[in-house]
């Protein structure tokens, strides 16, 4: 076992679970969401602003570090941590998702993915050791196996991509040196709960610090997600944090705790901020729309962002308008509280032995 | 005398003047740098930050305000301080400049000046009584009289702009209603001193609790500014504010104060900050130069602001290639600072006598 990388559970609620995931870089409370720095920046905040609405873990991305900057730079500037000036917990992704969502840009074989940059168009080549190397020299805390994500429908594709998803975690497992990043490994398997079951049981045996679900919320029903997620628990150790990957509406966050996840990431309510819709616990609002033009009221009376303390949706809607950064930073701020916040009291209701009140309060607002 | 706007001359040394201007959202502490937030927002920053920074003088313009959100609605939702939150002094400028700059897309007349939109094209109308009611609707602490800029070097054309800015001077006077707003007016005349003196006698005549020097860095050289500055100093009552507007480079500042001027303000800073381009006392830095990409230092080791206490040139330099906003935000910050501390510096040098070694060694250190 990992002395750095230690997970204390604090309380359950049926799959639901309270706990503290130790790391170099302070505790991680889970069940947590992790806002998405994708560029070593979490887009249109400083990281200030975060520490402010108590952010802890932030994902960053290691296929977009690795193409710029470069990962030997920031290595060696010091590493992530510094580089972006986040002291807490960090997260990088393998690079896998990313360079398999380049479609026709990219070529897999077993070793690993060949892929043309969106930047400039050069050449690259990812495999399961130059992932870790990567990851290694950004410094995350959590560090990610090099996976496969397959279009969830495709069974004979999701076989595949399964067996190599387990080869490479393999491989990552050997390739992996620094005792200070806990590296986790990815159940793939689509919609189908035989692949789930047989990869949730392959990745678990890898006896790794942590385990990650990956391969939802790509095109697949609710239904089938939560299918997946609860095959998937049935199976992963309960002593170790689980991640459900690129997940973030506040409804599957509370979806994904009832089924045992402790770990969410998603772009989602940073690219709403940008697309001028602020998330609250009964919907999606867009400020850009003219109904609020002369609203003195904040987005939420009862949240306690700075955006909602200190601005009116008729502000908001001008800055829309306008064309001003100031309507990210101030809609990020408000989205990435809504989420946060949430966490904050799914744990204490699950602390509290309340959340099945909390769950049914919280779907009956949904619109 | 308006009780509200009582300046208080702290200390003087040759020209250059140490006071505080009384308003009714705060003292201004003279002289003083004024950032630019045109449409409501100083871009790139929150008030928070901005507060942070120590600013106190925020500018906003009626044209841009007038056009949207609309002066009314503005009114209606409390005014401009609760509307973008920022409860210390602002100042809007009268639309006049703005619209001078619309160049074929307007027409003067004695009455006022017709133009076109530059949203949407739709055809207004600015007079001074109408600039007066809008900056009353907006509610700033220090108002402008409605005025026009002329091409500096044409002598017929700033001989009739300047006898239009003395008429529509008394007929702003004659409009202005609220107490709690000071209306300042607006010395004009071009490069040429006769002019400039009979411009500062009229507008002085005028008794306002505070004068403006228009017209200026509009494309005259440096020797030519200063001259009319000294000109204008030579006969605006010292016991009230001066304001040379749309002036805010760093050596500029120092000059300008050296000849009496109080107050400043330039979207010089904010802008050249979206441009990659950080001030600091010996001059400029583009940080999007490749020259920065593996640099750990700050962009000024002895600047005290958030950006220069936390973050790299390298990384600076990435978020300008990877198109973060945060590169904005970060470069704002530290531009603003720069201009803020300047004149900090200088009120101190002012109080403690030694202005002169504090410009000689500024001056020795500029490019």
């Amino acid at each position: 076992m990992n002395p750095h990388f230690n997970f204390e559970l604090k309380a359950t609620h049926n799959h639901a679970r309270v706990g503290v995931f130790h790391t170099p870089h302070g505790d991680i409370h889970t069940p947590i969401f992790a806002p998405v720095g994708t560029q070593a920046t979490v887009k249109s905040v400083t990281p200030a602003q975060l520490e402010e609405l108590g952010a802890s873990l932030v994902l960053a991305n290691t296929y977009h570090l690795y193409l710029r900057p470069g990962d030997a730079r920031i290595a060696s500037l010091g590493g992530l941590h510094r580089f972006m000036q986040w002291p807490h917990p960090i997260l990088t992704d393998s690079g896998g998702y990313q360079v398999f969502s380049l479609a026709d840009n990219r070529k897999i074989d077993e070793e690993g993915v060949t892929f043309k940059s969106h930047i400039d168009g050069s050449f690259h080549r990812l495999t399961p050791e130059s992932s870790i190397a990567i990851q290694e020299n950004l410094g995350a805390d959590i560090i990610m196996a090099f996976d496969e994500c397959a279009p969830p429908y495709d069974r004979a594709y999701n076989e595949r991509a399964m067996a190599r998803t387990h080869a490479w975690a393999e491989r990552c497992v050997k390739a992996h040196q620094r005792s200070d990043q806990a590296l986790f490994g990815i159940v793939q398997g689509g919609i189908f709960p035989d692949l789930r079951q047989q990869s949730a049981e392959f990745i678990a045996a890898l006896n790794l610090p942590g385990n990650a679900i990956g391969g939802l919320s790509v095109g697949e029903t609710k239904a089938e997600m939560h299918a997946m997620l609860e095959v998937v628990d049935g199976v992963l150790p309960k002593e170790k944090p689980r991640y459900l990957m690129g997940v973030g509406a506040p409804e599957d966050l509370v979806n994904g705790v009832l089924r045992g996840v402790d770990i969410f990431d998603c772009v989602l309510p940073t690219r709403l901020a940008r697309h001028h819709a602020a998330i609250t616990r009964s919907g999606r609002i867009n400020l850009a729309n003219a109904i609020h033009q002369d609203d003195p009221r904040p987005i939420m009376e009862s949240c306690t962002c700075y955006t909602c303390q200190r601005f009116s949706r008729a502000y908001l809607r001008h800055l829309i308008l306008a064309k001003e950064m100031l309507a990210a930073t101030l809609l990020t701020i408000h989205n990435l509280q809504t989420l946060l916040m949430l966490m904050k009291e799914i744990r204490q209701s699950i602390m509290d032995g309340t959340l099945d009140t909390f769950t049914a309060q919280f779907f009956a607002r949904q619109e």
